[in-house]
């Protein structure tokens, strides 16, 4: 999988793996009904923790974004993604708060900072996606 | 002190106390030259480690953002903040990916995205600041 992670990084790694798996989500990489690795083949994979992928996967079952069925294992989410709930935007504006005071305080301007936000969001959705858009 | 913790979220402790400390000084209520208390004084207000504390003075200082004096102690940088560094760039996409993939896949658009990235940028500038620009 492609999945890489920063083991050195102060950001959890379950917290890092989910975040992969959702980029991996809005690039189109994944797709609905795509079938993820078991967590025991993933964790062997990754050279992590069982419970650490089970931890991501739990908590994108938990919001919505994958399926995981007996059989079939883990997949992503076929029935409609989740949308832009109120406690996803209070998620996004506190996650968004330390990393925009940063940029306040070492001078970027505002423009310049949501340029860089937009860039980030047309990195992620990827370049097939790209274009699709204004 | 203003500050305000919440001990059961997975960002760590020390980078939540940065994190603020660093709003204080966006919004302005952290002048240069204001003194932070001292490292045991905070982390008894606050209930945490004083090893938590040290962290994120240490972590501000390395980058510039803090002075730590032998007899003054802790204070906000009076010789220029740190600029927007290369570094810092990287610093930003990297903790934008994950939230803006999210935003993606719940199907929020490029534009109400960075519009919610200007409007967290205003909040953390604080009231005495905004209207200062455009």
């Amino acid at each position: 999988m492609w999945v890489e992670l920063d083991l050195q990084s102060d950001v959890p790694i379950y917290e890092q793996l989910a975040g992969q798996l959702m980029e991996g989500m809005a690039s189109g990489r994944l797709q609905p009904g795509d079938a993820l690795p078991s967590v025991r083949s993933l964790a062997s994979d990754l050279g992590i923790n069982l419970h650490t992928v089970n931890k991501a996967y739990q908590a994108l079952r938990q919001e919505g974004f994958l399926q995981i069925h007996r059989k079939q294992g883990v997949v992503v989410q076929t029935q409609g993604m989740p949308g832009v709930t109120d406690s996803f935007v209070a998620k996004l504006r506190r996650q968004l708060r330390a990393v925009a005071a940063e940029a306040a305080v070492r001078g970027m301007d505002e423009r310049r900072f949501a340029e860089e936000c937009r860039e980030v969001f047309r990195a992620v959705r990827g370049s097939e996606r790209s274009g699709m858009e204004e």
